[in-house]
């Protein structure tokens, strides 16, 4: 027996052409410790976007009912060789109902309940889940417990991994976004002091009235004296980037090199012996990431993805990571959206540009039951 | 009672004046466990260069005997605000013979004998060094054993590293150069797998006289095809990269994430799960090093310096290092130089110019004495 329902996929062609598109599909019965999830919720987020639609041109796509055919560009075409051909479901996490089980205990326990969930391929009418990544809502709604999972983890993600390396102060960039507000959130909670970057003067404003202590506008003419003494007063040798292209880290690394050799009473042709990390966990600059030769040796950059953090970081970690998000899924990690659309509106042009465009603050919200 | 000698200095303006000149100078007596040693050769090294001249212009400086006038380029000069004003010795080691000593056992166990230092100062005819720092040389000449720190504890420094990070290969740039040759010899040596990057059909020949299974040319039209063939066959996603600038470590990032991308199942949108780890030791590049998002987040860049890696590895490990050094200072750790100068002649201007250039294969050695 198998439920059939609606479902988007992204398909590259070898030649750069890019079918995105909603198409019948049939789900197969639960296995084991899987539920079928009928899904009420589900966001878009940047890592989806990556996915659904890379750096193709949505704005000169051709649009019809349910489908939108456009053009990946080089060299991302190329880049994405591996995915060439490939009909690929989309959509990391979303909320619904448990209508089917395995046989597993795990996945009995949850028939009839709301869960989030992380399936990979949310942009559907139904998805199959691994039951020991879903979250009981309980009365949470589906809208509400949606988001449950990529932000407010790798939000937490942050905190946890600065704990584990010693650090009391974390600086983090486009730091107006749904997930830098929960992280805000959680520093304040923890005690952590946390640098705010943000490139526009409305984020300073919305980012102080959450009760930042530290935000920075990079698009003022004084932003590398004001990241000094951000970092200054903070302490905040550690960061995060979601923005990757460009200069961001490069001038996260200046500022905290020109704090610490300021401190230094001699000069060193090497550079201050302050450890200086950066991560990069994003991409919503798809150039290339300059880094210039004024911060000595003593830096590293890595890139940062939730899943082999959450792998490396253990059970016991992870767990309580979930109860807090859980416990505060309304509060702390509240999302917000800018609409709600189906399956078939997320392919119409206004809406796909405008989610294409990944703006602050502006999410969409897919809900495959319209 | 002090010593007097020529010594050489570099002085950095506020305006961008570069001075550099040899002087008299007085050194003052040894204490506790400094001896002080008669300096017979020391090397001039890529990381004594970016002291002694930095990016400034040589080819158009003023000349005058024992002294040279160059001016620093920006952004260069504002990067190195801390050392205006200063009036600086340089060259990191050099060999010679102790002539006094402090008080301290180590030191005065010393005396007479003919020692590798590493006083930070070595371009002089007297310099103070730490006893502990020194390595007895026997008989083995001062010029043989001039170069017996920098670049034979760097070499061994990677393949530590590498072995305590659980590697059995490594990738390492600009390889045909004094270091590269030594790091050949130890991976031989030590059964490491080594895939060296060199940019000239000659440096290709070169290593491959020395026994080395893979040299990949970077100036080749098949470069990345090439990189990936070694990389494959090495199991090398670690590595090491002097240039800084540039693509270089793009490159190899590249091509390990396309080694590990083709050996998985499924595409994965974040690229593969294979970590990748390069470090930049150098700047023999001083432009801004270019970093493309082709190839996910499962990455880590670095710096790296000697001398925090010897502080973190340990005084047993340290020691072991040195021993070996000591033990193949005229075969695995052989330095070889293209010419020998004063320090008069280091600042005439063929000279300066010609070892400015940091050509692979051309490094002078100064005999202060000579």
């Amino acid at each position: 027996m198998t439920t059939t329902g609606k479902q988007l996929f992204t398909t590259l062609a070898a030649d750069g052409t890019l079918t995105v598109e909603v198409a019948d599909t049939e789900f197969p019965d639960p296995t084991r410790n899987q539920v079928l999830v009928k899904m009420e919720a589900a966001p878009i987020n940047p890592s989806d976007l990556a996915l659904l639609f890379g750096p193709s041109d949505i704005a000169g796509a051709d649009f019809s009912p349910g489908k939108l055919v456009a053009t990946m560009p080089e060299p991302f075409n190329s880049g994405a060789k591996a995915r060439h051909g490939q009909r690929m479901p989309v959509g990391n996490e979303g909320a619904g109902t448990v209508v089917a089980t395995g046989d597993g205990e795990a996945a009995k326990a949850l028939m009839g309940q709301r869960v989030a969930c992380v399936p990979g391929h949310a942009y559907a009418q139904y998805a199959i889940a691994d039951a020991a990544m879903c979250l009981p809502l309980g009365d949470v709604s589906a809208r509400d417990g949606a988001s449950a999972f990529v932000n407010p983890m790798t939000a937490l993600g942050f905190v946890e991994n600065a704990k584990m390396d010693g650090q009391q102060a974390i600086v983090h960039a486009a730091a107006a976004s749904n997930l830098g507000q929960m992280l805000l959130k959680i520093c304040q909670e923890d005690g952590i002091e946390l640098v705010n970057i943000v490139r526009k003067q409305e984020q300073v404003e919305l980012l102080k009235g959450l009760g930042a202590k530290w935000v920075v506008n990079s698009s003022a003419d004084d932003f590398l004296p004001q990241l000094c003494k951000a970092i200054e007063a903070t302490g905040a040798y550690y960061g995060f980037d979601p923005i990757g292209g460009g200069t961001t880290t490069d001038a996260c690394f200046k500022a905290m090199e020109r704090v610490a050799a300021a401190k230094m009473g001699d000069y060193n042709r090497y550079g201050s012996n302050q450890p200086k990390r950066m991560f990069i966990y994003g991409r919503l600059d798809l150039g290339p990431t300059i880094l210039t030769p004024s911060y000595g040796f003593g830096w590293t950059l890595s890139g940062w993805l939730l899943t082999p953090f959450l792998a490396n970081a253990g059970m016991e970690t992870v767990g309580r990571m979930r109860k807090r998000v859980l416990d505060g899924i309304t509060t702390t990690f509240a999302s917000s959206y800018k609409l709600e659309v189906t399956l078939e509106q997320m392919l119409e042009k206004d809406a796909a540009t405008d989610y294409h465009a990944m703006r602050t603050g502006e999410k969409y919200l897919v809900t495959p039951w319209g």
